[in-house]
């Protein structure tokens, strides 16, 4: 059997590029180069704005790691693929992921794990940087996380990127690809919590919300979020949260308000702000007795940190990433509940954008107007 | 029904007090008051010294809480009982409990903690100083951990005493009370090592010894044991260890050592130490992907601390408290155990000594020559 490929153009498409630790992005033309062994080219339909893209841009250490196209939470069409891809082929929708799935290294034999052998080379982003092909003006520009989706086109390789059914509307699906699955899965599979339980969870963005939305889904009696922007509140008890504490509003730390409402402390909690010191209150609130405690908000620049009597007492601290579900066969599920209407995805949308308008929704999350803004990126 | 009760006397005998913190203990007279409702009162026949008694007397914050009487790893024999105590008789063999087990609260119930609500008042050492009806020379003195076994006699509630086999040694069994118990425990229910893993235990006292040895009876196999006391190879071989590193041998950290020695470190890791230090190189020696490490050693100086990534990756960080055996239930299934030779004890204890030998008892713990000093205080 002979098969043919037809010879693959680098394509010149729009992305919005960050030329610069803390700066606007800047909409420009780029060339994505045609897909190599084991690579995908998929064409992105719709992008969200996660915390972590800000991090990058504005929060972290690793401010030489520009320019590069930000964003990786988003859905595509797949437009090309490289030699050796029998998974995926021109039209497929899928979602790219962070977190590689080869489903054949020790990793994803595991159950234990989410990791993935392929990954482990991935995760250094230097590397990814100087072998990326994706360029702007003669630059080389790294693709954040592996995927960099605020762009027309995206280059990944197979082992990180999810199939998913054609039914699925991409401008919704595409928050599976980060928050949906990383808060859902911190409550389910990382915490898992237990029904009948009493839970808090810290920071009330896309990731929060899908954390409380785990908790429920499990099964959880009580849910208490918390957070400092009063106007989260309504949108937490649409995603399950029975209680609403602002920590500001409380004139005693917030691990003993929440031990007082829940004689001693909640079974579970979750930290997902991304701040040493509110993961300190999340395990503080948590049952000394068998507390589990799960981080899930990120930042490089701190250690968290507390007392051996507080673990020592029987509390258990966790963290998850992308909740613990392995890249390709979570999000392929987690698709499939949407499609169910087990879990809810179309709430967490409260902007709808263009890829040009990217510094709005960026701002909107800045200032705590948004939980997710979704950016149309092409038609499908 | 009519129940008589004798009417008990004070018991003058003797103890090693430490009258101040940092000082030589120093044999004295004391008094120790009739067991009052639901009290035991206990012959000590033996008692270990263990680190967290030095900790008390060299290394703690509470310097305020002396004069003192050391001691909480022993085995007795109940002199007399107060109304409403049933479980218990003079006669019974007896190992005192630094966590209570009442059997009735919320805690008690659940198989999720060892925790009781009788010894949350317990926990409060300061309450316990004022209500101590032990004196000497006028002073009330306090029974270290609710114990206080450096003493022929003790007071202790009944939800804090374990029952044993009559047929179980004394003179070795001590050893359940406490040190034995914990490390075997931190395996075993703690962190729950499975088959066929690989495990690193830091520090080689009798705790971490008998973490060694849960590991072992849990399947492990290979288990790594770190020490910067050359002296404790041998003996960590004995309880099932497969490796040993001293760290201090190393050009690299010890964390780096095990992940090179285990294809990226160890599948469960325990600091037997009470150095936040260790903590976070027991934490590092596990792997990223789904390392479980456990905290026992015991500080109240210091905060322990990691990056979230460390977390986030996939680790888990636990502590254990007397193993997570639940007091009463706990002890006396290590003592069967052990009589059904499933357990070793024998092989912990180094050195027997006498009660007024206390100071050259501790003395061999802190210059590192001992693992266990038995102190033969009565005869059974
Ligand atoms: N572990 C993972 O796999 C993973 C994946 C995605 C995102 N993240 C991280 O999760 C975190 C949340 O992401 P997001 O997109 O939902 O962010 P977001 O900015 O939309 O939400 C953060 C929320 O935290 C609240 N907050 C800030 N300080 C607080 C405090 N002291 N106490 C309580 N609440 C506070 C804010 O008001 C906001 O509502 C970020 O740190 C992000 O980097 C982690
Ligand atoms: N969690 C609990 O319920 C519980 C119960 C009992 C004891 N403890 C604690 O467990 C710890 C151990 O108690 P023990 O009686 O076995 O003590 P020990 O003094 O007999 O043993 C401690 C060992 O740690 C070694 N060590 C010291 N620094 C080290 C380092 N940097 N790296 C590696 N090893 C190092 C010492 O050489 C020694 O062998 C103490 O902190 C004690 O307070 C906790
Ligand atoms: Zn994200
Ligand atoms: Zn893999
Ligand atoms: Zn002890
Ligand atoms: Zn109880």
């Amino acid at each position: 059997m002979h098969v043919f490929y037809s010879v693959l153009q680098v394509i010149k498409c729009k992305a919005a590029v960050a030329w610069e630790y803390g700066k606007p992005l800047v909409t420009e033309e780029i060339e994505v180069a045609p897909p190599e062994a084991n690579e995908v080219r998929i064409k992105i339909v719709a992008t969200a704005v996660c915390h972590t893209d800000l991090y990058h841009l504005f929060e972290g250490m690793e401010t030489e790691l520009f320019p590069t196209i930000l964003g990786h939470e988003a859905a595509g069409i797949v437009e090309s693929v490289g030699s050796g891809v029998t998974e995926f082929h021109p039209g497929d929708k899928v979602i790219p992921l962070f977190i590689n799935q080869c489903r054949e290294c020790r990793f994803c034999k595991s159950p234990k794990t989410n990791h993935c052998e392929k990954g482990e080379n991935g995760g250094h982003a230097k590397l990814a940087f100087e072998k990326s092909r994706i360029t702007c003006k003669g630059k080389k520009l790294m693709p954040f996380m592996a995927i960099g989706s605020f762009s027309e086109y995206i280059l990944m390789n197979q082992t990180a990127v999810a199939k998913i059914d054609p039914a699925a509307p991409l401008d919704k699906v595409c928050l599976i690809g980060c928050a949906i699955s990383t808060g859902f899965g911190a409550a389910v599979n990382t915490a898992k919590v237990e029904a009948g339980s009493t839970c808090a969870v810290f920071g009330l963005g896309a990731v929060g919300l899908a954390a409380v939305m785990g908790c429920k889904f499990a099964g959880a009696e009580r849910i208490i979020a918390v957070d400092i922007n009063p106007k989260k509140a309504e949108k937490a008890k649409v995603f399950g949260a029975t209680d609403f504490v602002n920590p500001k509003d409380q004139n005693k730390p917030i691990s003993e308000v929440l031990a007082e409402m829940t004689s001693g402390g909640v079974d579970y909690s979750f930290e997902c702000v991304g701040n040493v010191e509110v993961m300190r209150s999340a395990l503080e609130s948590s049952s000394a007795a068998w507390g589990v405690s799960v981080i899930v908000g990120w930042t490089d620049r701190y250690d968290f940190a507390a007392r051996p009597i507080q673990l020592i007492s029987g509390r258990t601290w966790k963290g998850s990433l992308f909740g613990g579900f392995k890249g390709k066969d979570g999000v392929s599920e987690m698709v499939r509940a949407y499609l169910q209407k087990k879990i809810k995805v179309d709430e967490f949308i409260t902007h709808t954008k263009t890829l040009p308008q990217i510094n709005e929704a960026i701002e909107l999350m800045k200032s705590g107007q948004s939980i997710r803004t979704v950016l149309n990126v092409s038609s499908d």
